[in-house]
């Protein structure tokens, strides 16, 4: 047996299958000579996933706690059995294989940005130093990276809950940048209506948007403070403010139909109001880990609207170095990352 | 109160919802004046959903039509509660109020190109021509259409089962020369594989990726059976086989990753392979209703592949007519789904 570079080798059951789609993973620290383990500092969860322990357990911190625990015990990862997500961690490099192609080493503090729903993960302190209220979690154990991960080294001049804050998101604005750019590479310049443009994802995918050439941008928010938050950021040319799960107040709410569309908004039902906000010919990037494919295609079709649709790929090259530019160049992503995290 | 145009008027719960995201809808016969009401001939359920009650009950065709006949009962409309998912039906225009944008006229024999998921649908007689055994239901009953619907007239010169059956996947190939074309207009002659060639969707793509100007076609097929028959069809370059759902499988048959991948399998688990098998800055088409999003957005980010994923809308102006069109003048398309029909 030889070691996978997308991590086969470590997939307990069932068989066959890649490490994302395990019941379980085997999360035994040795590593072979193409890995790399870490010494976990902290865990980022998903926020679908976060929301979704959160609202089973009552707000509940230590039932919440119990629950992460139960998950990585039973599946040698962190994949919500409900969401099917997981997240992201920060860690010290502890060993590296003599054949890994990460390019890392020894010593060097790290994130991971390949998700934890495929990152074998062991937990060693009984998360003792987490309270279970936020999606920020304090932790010691060891995670394992294979040969075909993604791994960034944090940057010196930010803090490490701010970087990993940004990477976790990343795909979001890199995606958003390039589908502006294929707009704008045939001379049109679009309209972006960003759903959720007061969140982590939804602020860099705006300030991503107008950077790449959008003619007008659109920040959709769903009540009063979210709305006074992203006014004050000036990350949107019109802040508008609905429910995303209500179509047709969200059309109405964005008015002449949008050319992009980008829906960053992790709630369940968004996909028709998406669709009905979005022109014929236009295109729509889903990046909400609760979107629904069949709702999504359904209702593109039930609505005879000719849209292009984006499952929002968490990866694209140069995504993490990209956003991190955005974040120290943009006041307004910097400020609203900040005062998130500071709620935290 | 007036009717909308996208039928929010007869949905009965919850309220403010489009039709397709209802519990149910209202099936009262008395139309809007924008409406059009539909003498039911025939249903045509979604493999997916078929699939799911197939199973739940064991094949016992009397326990599936009961069940189908409790969800139109209950929700006023044929709306798989697990896969979410519909179909179309057959009929005959009853009735066309008199401010209908359709096109229609009482006595033309149509198909409902929008999904059964959204369509307002009451069955009268039971059932009873139905054993239960196949996807295509002879069915009597009313159903509406909205003033944004889309509906075909069936064509003369083909049997109705036959429209029927090309029209409920003809998403699939029209996408399919979209995306080849875009290709093609940058001046690259995609490979093309398609996950599921032997099927509806699939030969009907397969037919598309090299009309519209693929450099290569690959079939992939679950068996021997298959092989044989999308063999005989001469509608790929090359046919090859494997189980979908084993990513590291369909990756070895596929070989070299292909450009462009369409996942046309009614199988959950397929996200995966369909990403590992496709070339870096390449595009997946899923048409699957069993498609995960969550899945296929993970696994591209864990496998670290830089592919485009799009969403399989079933709605591209002139799909029907375009499928229609490969049907009559592609041999190895009418022969499988001749064969196919042949066999339900």
């Amino acid at each position: 047996m030889s070691s996978s570079p997308v991590g086969l080798h470590r997939v307990l059951a069932p068989s066959g299958v890649l490490p994302q789609a395990a019941e379980k993973l085997d999360a035994r620290p040795e590593i072979w000579p193409d890995e790399v383990r870490i010494a976990v500092e902290r865990l980022n969860l998903d926020a679908a996933s976060y929301r979704q322990l959160a609202e089973a357990h009552g707000g509940d911190g230590t039932a919440i706690r119990r629950a992460v625990l139960d998950i990585v015990e039973a599946r040698g990862k962190m994949q919500n059995p409900v969401t099917g997500s997981g997240g992201m961690l920060v860690g010290v490099v502890d060993e590296a294989g003599p054949d890994s192609p990460l390019g890392v080493r020894k010593g060097d503090r790290v994130a991971t940005l390949v998700s934890l729903t495929l990152t074998p993960l062991r937990i060693t302190d009984g998360l003792k130093d987490w309270d279970g209220k936020s999606e920020q979690v304090p932790a010691q154990g060891h995670a394992i990276l294979f040969a075909r991960s993604i791994v960034a080294k944090l940057p010196d001049d930010l803090k490490p809950e701010l970087s990993l804050a940004v990477m976790d998101v990343c795909g979001a604005p890199a995606l958003t940048a390039r589908v502006v750019q294929s707009y704008v590479d045939k001379g049109i310049k679009p309209v972006v209506s960003v759903i959720g443009g007061a969140g982590k994802s939804g602020s860099l995918s705006l300030a991503a948007a107008r950077r790449a050439g959008a003619a007008r941008t659109i920040g959709v928010v769903p009540f009063q403070a979210e709305y006074d938050r992203l006014t004050e950021a000036s990350l949107a040319d019109v802040v508008a403010m609905a429910d995303a799960r209500d179509p047709v107040a969200l059309a109405a709410a964005v008015g002449e139909p949008a050319d992009i569309t980008v829906v960053c908004v992790d709630v369940p039902g968004c996909e028709h109001g998406a669709v009905l906000s979005t022109a014929a010919g236009g295109t729509v990037i889903f990046f909400s880990m609760a979107t629904s494919f069949s709702a999504a295609a359904l209702g593109a079709e039930g609505l005879a609207a000719d849209v292009t649709m984006l499952v929002g790929n968490g990866y694209v090259p140069g995504h993490a170095e990209y956003a991190l530019e955005l974040l120290r160049s943009e006041p307004g992503v910097r400020g609203l990352f900040e005062s998130r995290l500071a709620e935290d």
